[in-house]
């Protein structure tokens, strides 16, 4: 950041700057009309200054694009979408424009998407017209998925006046420099409670792209349904819903490519041992008995080899460096009244409770030598956690608290507080999304790194392809602003004066997007408007 | 129809037809895997026939465009479409496929969509390589919007096998004749309850298509906002709710332009001289006075002046012929308590009801004057029937029983009984949108051709851009069938049995298609499902 805000010092004392003013988030009432002392976009960048002129974007706006990676596909795809975004509206065709370029500088070409790659930008906006070194448009980027990012800020900037018929940005010159604060930025979905067709799913991703969200964890399987293909055990996707509600192995990559397309990593989860009795509708013997469906057999090699051929199945498909073992909500009841199972727990003279963890440690074993991190729910880390591979990632669900001794213990963390993070619970309110901190309670420095991010949850039992995105939109936004932006600037004043009407303009945004966000101002989420008005009071 | 019959049992008789099975809609019970004797099309064609054979097709099929309107762009683009629909998922490249080419052979070059065209098609579904007059696929339609609908029918009989990882068409070869039974399948919309974005307009349009609907009513204006652009008046959209939520009049030619794409009409309504509150936000001389803004001030020239200046901008924009001007829900009441407007209903010698009947005909000549056919809601024709313009089309609303009489006064009507086909009342389940029956009480056929067809409404109190796709779908497929489908096929049997599972099947190629059709086995519309399972069965 330091050399960051150095640099926006000395853009600060150039004369291009007309009348400057740091709109920092100052606090006024909502109203339907923009409020012209609020910066409107989302998530807030780290820093940024402007000043008070109107541009003209001209339609056939060009891309130059400069450094090793600006002759990306990535990049040059993502500059057509926005584009296509930007120019929603018709325009009518002017004699001239004061930008007709945008240029795009990309340091790196390397475009491994991992977590942690760099996703900084700066976003500068002038007149082409005017003598500075800030003129036209320019993105700088270290590495194409900071790109993506500078775009869609970008975009967030650019609004099209419906008496000029022109789009414009307002409050020029801009100076934008940015950056995530933290690297795990996520979305849970559940194809195993509904099945979410891939265009669904596309969907989905497009729109955390708006968000600048970065992880999409798929929950592929749970008990309900198996919906995805595996090669090497072939007869696992029988415990689909139906032929046709299941991805082969190329609908999974194509999803893949499209997320890297827009920056974001899936995070595929396999979730062991319990949660998982539709693995039996292919092959019963992965079932203790047919009595006993689920947690997994935890005594036949077999199932360890299945869980082996899934992750280097998987491995193939999905190049994230973090793969989720799940390890949530095992009860191991039914182990204990399974003779064969009972059998081998007094043979190896374990408790029920023990042989849980030794699935577990046995599971994170294939994966760390398959070249995986495996992350765990927080049960594991709760039930055995000095005995979890150091490299594991805790996830949190069950109440605040667990990452605070997850990293004081050195293990890496991600929040997803279920009182505020679970997008199911359809009563919980953005307020309480927003306010979240996933650093809560952890007061030594040095610890704080190890919190990755966090990860609302959208979990599938009344979600299906009918109403995900409602239920979505617009409280993840509310998550992402935590999760991208400055502490300092989402942790201070009044937030149904700073923050809602910031927010009712990216859910009207996400609409114009074709997004179909729901309203805001309802108590419960996903419910309709309780009346006509305008987008932005509702 | 009866040539097409004629070729039917000419087609019958050939050879190629393996072992043929005329697949009529037999009852069988709703099962989450396909019931191999029922006909997975939506609506159900006029008549079709089919053998057991399945068909590979090639994911880089060609298309072979025939006819003095083959080479359309609205073919061209439909056929590029329906490849994304049809190749969703990734295929494995194959050796060889059955099918290799699509040949549409379109009759005519004229691409006029006026009410009425020809909608028409056939659809033979062939291997490549059989010695027969049906050889690979054909459409073959009279107009550019008959191969629209053939291609859609085509794209329905295409299934992604999982296993093959290959595009097939089961039960071929196909014979499909077919032609909708009512000229007029509409949908409502409302953008002024709540502002559609250009997008969501545009999604709603597309989904229309695979249901084979045929108008988009676009119900721009009413009392809570108008968000038109009307060059002539320009500060009329002043009433909108935000300066964003606005379409100019190049957004409405942009959506006429892509319904017509898609083969449907943008019927346009401007609802006078109730319903235009917000008329007066711009021109407040429009409200008889500022505590009466509603009925428009019926004494003015003004009045009449505005609305044949929008009549003439929106001719520009429409090119349909029937333009809606509504007349519904008019209370007169503030009328006769404005003095200036008591004054002249003294002077002109008619009581407040005469002056609503003054108003709306002369609202009529306005639009007729202009080359409209007016529509009007069906209280005008209660109201004052043998003084309504003989070219009036009658739009019934308020329950069953207007049309019988207005056709029997020998104007034209559609069909929109709130009671079964207004998709706001979320309490109306699908089989009564199914049921009803437009031409109930209709015994005269003479008569019967003047009901035009059908509409159902998505009136947008508590509908926004956030819902509206899963409040009209997938009851409007319901009505969608009704309307397309020969009345035979949708009036017999049991509904549960014969149509409840291709409804279904519907739903879900909807979602598969990106479109959030809720559940249909809640017993109130839109709401989410209720817990885990396959699309096939909620």
């Amino acid at each position: 950041m330091s050399s960051q805000n150095a640099l926006l010092s000395l853009f600060i004392s150039l004369a291009v700057l007309e009348t400057l003013a740091a709109a920092r988030l100052p606090g006024l009432r909502s109203t339907a009309e923009l409020n012209n002392s609020l910066t409107y976009l989302w998530p807030v960048p780290t820093s940024f200054s402007h000043g008070v002129g109107v541009l003209s974007i001209d339609p056939d706006l060009d891309l130059n694009d400069e450094g090793d990676g600006g002759e990306s596909s990535i990049v040059q795809e993502a500059f057509q979408r926005y584009k296509e975004i930007i120019f929603n509206h018709r325009c009518v065709k002017r004699d001239r424009y004061d930008v007709t370029r945008l240029t795009i500088s990309v340091e790196s070409d390397d475009e491994t998407l991992q977590l942690g790659v760099d996703e900084s930008y700066m976003l500068f906006i002038a007149s082409d017209e005017v003598r500075s070194v800030i003129q036209g448009i320019t993105i700088e980027a270290k590495t194409v998925y900071g790109a993506l990012r500078g775009l869609e800020t970008f975009s967030q900037l650019c609004n099209f006046n419906h008496r000029t018929k022109t789009v414009e940005v307002h409050k020029a010159p801009w100076v934008i420099l940015d950056k995530p604060r933290f690297a795990f930025r996520g979305l849970l979905i559940d194809t195993s409670r509904h099945y979410l067709p891939i265009n669904t799913i596309k969907q989905v991703i497009e729109s955390m792209s708006y968000a600048k969200l970065n992880v999409l964890h798929w929950h592929i399987i749970d008990e309900e349904s198996f919906p995805l293909e595996i090669p090497s055990y072939p007869d696992l996707w029988s415990g689909s819903y139906t032929k046709g509600e299941r991805y082969t192995i190329e609908d999974a990559s194509e999803i893949v490519d499209f997320a890297k397309k827009r920056g974001i990593n899936i995070m595929p989860e396999i979730d062991v041992p319990g949660h998982a009795e539709s693995w039996g509708a292919g092959y019963p013997d992965l079932w203790p008995s047919p009595t006993c469906r689920e947690p997994l057999d935890v005594t036949k090699s077999f199932t360890f080899e299945v869980i082996s051929g899934i992750l280097s199945d998987m491995r193939n498909i999905f190049p994230f460096e973090l793969f989720h073992l799940g390890g949530d909500e095992v009860h191991t009841d039914c182990w204990n009244s399974t003779s064969h199972v009972k059998q081998w727990l007094l043979d190896h003279n374990m408790t029920a409770e023990e042989a849980y963890q030794y699935f577990v440690l046995r599971a994170q074993k294939i994966a760390i030598q398959k070249g995986r991190t495996p992350v765990n729910w927080e049960e594991t880390f709760n039930t055995f956690k000095t005995c979890l591979n150091p490299r594991t990632v805790v996830h949190n669900w069950l109440g605040s608290g667990v990452c605070p001794k997850a990293v004081a213990q050195g293990f890496r963390c991600i929040v997803s507080n279920q009182g505020v993070w679970y997008l199911d619970h359809l009563d919980i309110p953005w307020q309480d999304f927003y306010n979240n901190e996933p650093l809560e309670g952890i007061k030594d420095v040095s610890q704080q790194p190890l919190v990755l991010g966090g990860e609302v949850c959208m979990w599938g039992e009344t979600t299906d392809a009918s109403n995900v995105q409602q239920t979505i939109w617009p409280r993840a936004a509310a998550a992402a602003e935590r999760l991208w932006s400055a502490r300092e600037d989402t942790s201070t004043g009044n937030i149904n004066e700073t923050v809602l009407p910031r927010l009712e303009y990216f859910r009207c945004l996400l609409h114009q997007r074709g997004v179909p966000a729901a309203p805001l101002t309802n108590f419960y989420a996903r419910r309709p408007p309780i009346g006509p008005g305008s987008c932005y009071l509702q």
